[in-house]
């Protein structure tokens, strides 16, 4: 997934512990090992697993609530009222659950989460097996979850110390964006996350409208009141970045900052598009994310990475721009860097843990074959994954999820429907 | 799928030699009628077929031939140069084939095609059972299917001939574009639609080059210099049209004609945004196309009507734009009216044929269900589709395809693969 990597057949990836020992040609691999299990996957593609590098898990409980609506009217009048009424821990188990059912089967090994009850997505994840970065959320305004800015980053770095060194939790500041961040909560989290060695990862640049109101009340755009208060570095992540200048993105590459880019979710609200191209050409590292289920509406990278590609290429006037190996690497290791991991997960690399997926190739839909890394971007679909594994841990098996019991889990989903609908 | 239509719960279709006879509350369906057959499907949408509006069918033979690479070079070096050296009758057989395998797996019930040989798209149609208009190209240029634009307008009348009054197989002049077809045979081409009524096809307006290179060269944009010919009428359709002004587009709208939407293409060639949102408020008929494999790389009208929606939004700058309903009304009746065949297909209205779609609703990913107009466009995917009726005859049962042998298909295709890189 790295420049210069290449694709390779007949090959064997040895896993020992959770993590990836050694990759060797197949022929060789039985003469230099004694596996306790061996696995073939002949028509597939082995790689390394999706990471997607934002979301709202729970959320998933409002996919397809509030669709075809204004994007203000779709906060205010639709999500944020739900959400306020709804959020409980119960419900962010439920509607986690939910996501991550879907993303394991989509091929999708880890994510970023940004939501209420941060203890709740990690406690979800775990017991599915799958990794998370859980966001430890900031806002000025009460939830659910926590009344005042200060609560929320003390039960944040409560969720943060339990898992501190956990080999599948990790954790970042996650400040909400800076409409809803005042100036001393974000000097607080800049001096915590610099002492914790925390990425801080933020809505930042969604809409001109916020960009243009930021203009009229505080007389900055809001990446250089974020400049001003030193919490552009490479350990920051620009999420949606959809309106950005030439000089803030050569901010952005000096720093070494990343953006994610959640391209359905920004078409579909109808928000921007993010230059993907200039970032990347500027050397910005680009990750891709799904955004929460309530305005996508598929957690599924698959989709969202032939949509930068295809989009990317649009936003560019070039149709050589965003190829599919960007995409691919966007899709993976862009993630795993944008969330601090990149030399944990990403890529099939010896040392890094086993975060891999299978892909069928020999659907009819994918003939003829000409070069396998396009056919993944351009028409591969997540249902072509065969197999998840996180840490070693066979999650998805032949297109069989191990570990959630979907059948209890719609019935919790139709119960959440109907309160939804009725509360 | 008109405006005003509604989604109704436990319905009955009744069909009588291809054509829809009833429809009829479930309950009341066996007291009226003794089915030869009877089919229940109770977690499914049933629809009316998707109407893929523009292919180039046979171009699935260069499905990711040519990715990434600008649209001059993509056209130039690498699509024509492959397609004068492969295109036979038995390409097209081939290509066309694998095209309406895809397309009746994913709920396409009718294709509107142009390319060389339509003789030959029009009986590999007819094998499969799938409704095609068959459109006869006409171009300035020699290709193995014609020399000159006389002989391409003779083969293709005799191809009409052969089939006027089909019950599944329709014709449509398809010159390609204003930059490909000289002002006599526009002349003669309208002289001809006009007296055999049938629709006039053409990619129009597909990139801002194309439109300058015209302004050029002939001091007049496409449409103008189509509109001097008395091209512009209802039953012209404009294919691409990512270029339009406000002018124009009242044009358009004043007489009648449609455009056919091809988002994934446009996007992945940098050829332009379709302002759909704008078309539809002004009343012009939108239709979907996903274009030729070579440039989508999906034949999957799903990916399209939601790339459509999604980037409708976009273009237009507001979320409220080509909602749901409209983004179904474009794949399916939108097309009809584009193909002259609204009243024929298109909705589920008894005297119609029965071309018809079931779509399981009860996937985890289409959890939870709000409404399942939004999860069709927002959420599901080809996948979900598992029945297809074409005239009434079940083409793919239970997601099962009857009538085309596609372990044979596969082996053909691996062979053009072969002869695709080596000739």
């Amino acid at each position: 997934m790295a420049p210069g990597d290449g694709l390779h057949d007949e090959l064997c990836i040895a896993v020992e512990h959770g993590r990836i020992i050694d990759v060797v040609p197949a022929a060789r691999a039985l003469a230099q090992y004694e596996p306790a299990m061996l696995l073939d996957r002949p028509r597939h593609v082995l790689m390394p697993g999706l990471v997607n590098a934002h979301t709202h898990a729970a959320m998933a409980l409002l996919r397809g609530y509030a669709d075809d609506i204004p994007l203000e009217r779709w906060l205010n009048e639709r999500i944020w009222p739900a959400e306020m009424r709804l959020a409980t821990p119960q419900f962010v188990a439920d509607g986690t659950q939910l996501a991550i059912a879907e993303m394991l089967r989509g091929g999708i090994t880890c994510f970023s989460d940004m939501y209420f009850f941060p203890d709740v997505v990690a406690e979800t994840a775990l017991s599915s097996g799958i990794r998370a970065t859980v966001g430890m959320i900031v806002l000025e305004f009460p939830s659910p979850w926590a009344r005042t800015a200060d609560e929320y980053i003390r039960k944040g770095l409560a969720v943060r110390d339990r898992y501190k060194g956990h080999p599948l939790i990790n954790t970042a500041f996650a400040p909400h964006a800076p409409y809803t961040v005042s100036d001393d909560t974000l000097h607080r989290i800049r001096k915590l996350a610099d002492e914790l060695e925390v990425p801080v990862e933020m809505h930042v640049h969604e809409t001109a409208t916020e960009v243009r109101e930021a203009v009229e009340q505080t007389g900055q755009r809001p990446l250089a009141r974020l400049a001003q208060h030193k919490l552009l570095n490479a350990a920051f992540v620009a999420i949606h970045a959809t309106q950005l200048t030439a000089g803030e993105i050569a901010q952005l590459a000096e720093v070494g900052a990343s953006v994610v880019h959640c391209p359905r979710s920004n078409m579909k609200l109808a928000s921007g598009a993010c230059p993907v191209a200039k970032l990347v050409e500027s050397g910005v590292n680009v990750a891709i994310g799904t955004d929460g289920a309530a305005s996508n509406n598929r957690l599924d990278l698959w989709a969202d990475l032939q949509a930068a590609a295809l989009l990317g290429k649009l936003t560019a006037g070039d149709a050589a721009a965003v190829p599919a190996r960007t995409a691919l690497e966007m899709a993976t290791l862009g993630g795993a860097r944008a969330l601090g991991l990149a030399d944990q997960i990403g890529s099939l690399v010896p040392g890094k843990w086993a975060d891999m997926i299978c892909v069928e190739l020999d659907e009819l839909y994918l003939q003829p074959m000409f070069d396998p890394l396009s056919h993944l971007v351009y028409a591969a679909s997540r249902e072509q994954v065969t197999d998840t594994w996180v840490a070693g841990k066979h999650l998805l098996s032949e297109r069989t999820l191990s570990g959630i019991d979907t059948v209890d889990l719609t019935t919790r989903i139709a119960g959440w429907r109907d309160k939804v609908l009725t509360t």
